[in-house]
């Protein structure tokens, strides 16, 4: 993991299913470019040639093929294989990364939605990344029943979370906004419920305000 | 995980390259059989179809394919669903499950022979297994040369970790006897370096001695 302190930043965009990410991940990307910075956008699960093919055994097929255990697993597997040959590489060029999802969305799917608690998937946390954290965390947070709709207009195959039932996708809505309570240093939530110049403004302010750019 | 006392055995065959692992394992399983005992076998990485679908990814493909860690997560992932989906199902019923390869191969592949070190894979294997242990570990020890042309005369395209170098093979042979040597009530070592009536003479006195069973 780089440790220069000429590495770029980490910034992590989490939420539920429909709060927005890529919309405003996109956006955010093209407002940092726009002050000279170079920028790298990636997603989870994914975001290397390994950590795509193990996308595919996750965000396809039934609702029950894997239990949460083993599906953080293979979460914790791929974010390892991501983060050694996407981010750590960009961070340590100086390139911003901004990453659709991370190791918050293994809590709050796995830890808080599917029940299997804050302790374990720490732990697993711990073994792939060591003391590695997002320099900045932008949870985008909307009405469960308003997220589920935007969501549903949208996919191809990629739907086996989005069809899990409504509790837990209010546990997972909680979950982040417990994730944001414990850590605020790293985490803003950011009220995605409105238009998206009005999220792509409150999302620049945190950028700005919290990793010292000028606005 | 069952605990009932009515529950099956869980037999591990464990070894490097070319031990004969499989051919003594299918012996096993019919000495078994004959004493009246209901059997299942199974192996790893694989076992159940989410695991045999994450061993694709595991056992073919370039060496350097996943990191150390990356791959005792995969492995680690695909136990987990193996264990729920076959084994304790199996031994809940009252079968004995014996399977070639378990977490012992994890740890002297990835722990020893890619020098992971020990704490990451044992910290892995609580989070998936819990206390879970197996009752009898049968650890087939080979010379590494001769174990790897035995093994060479055998495979289709299954041969990722057959083709690492010599010194993680003599890596990996010290690594499970070492795990032998720390957990002598769990493990036997089999010289395994002798003809195949040989080998399971010896495999059926330590099952029949450590299980309690009438040789």
């Amino acid at each position: 993991m780089p440790t220069s302190s000429n590495r770029g930043r980490f910034i992590t965009l989490e939420g539920g299913e429909g709060a927005g990410k890529s919309t405003q991940l996109r956006r955010l990307a093209e407002a940092l470019r726009a002050c000279g910075i170079a920028v790298e956008t990636t997603r989870e699960p994914g975001g290397s040639p390994g950590a795509e093919e193990i996308r595919g055994l996750l965000v396809t097929g039934e609702t029950g093929r894997w239990s949460p255990v083993t599906e953080a697993l293979l979460h914790t597997a791929a974010r390892r294989d991501h983060l050694e040959r996407t981010v750590w590489p960009a961070l340590a060029e100086g390139k911003w990364v901004l990453c659709d999802r991370f190791f918050d969305s293994t809590m709050a799917y796995q830890g808080y939605g599917l029940g299997l608690g804050r302790e374990l998937v720490e732990t697993l946390q711990r073994a792939a990344l060591g003391e590695f954290r997002p320099d900045l965390t932008l949870i985008l947070d909307i009405d469960v029943g308003k997220g589920l709709r935007r969501a549903a207009s949208r996919h191809g195959g990629e739907d086996r979370y989005e069809r899990m039932d409504i509790g837990f996708h209010q546990r997972l809505r909680d979950g982040f906004l417990d994730i944001a309570r414990r850590e605020p240093e790293r985490c803003a939530v950011v009220d995605a419920d409105t238009d998206l110049d009005g999220v792509q403004a409150r999302v620049w302010d945190n950028v700005a305000t919290r990793l010292g750019l000028e606005s």
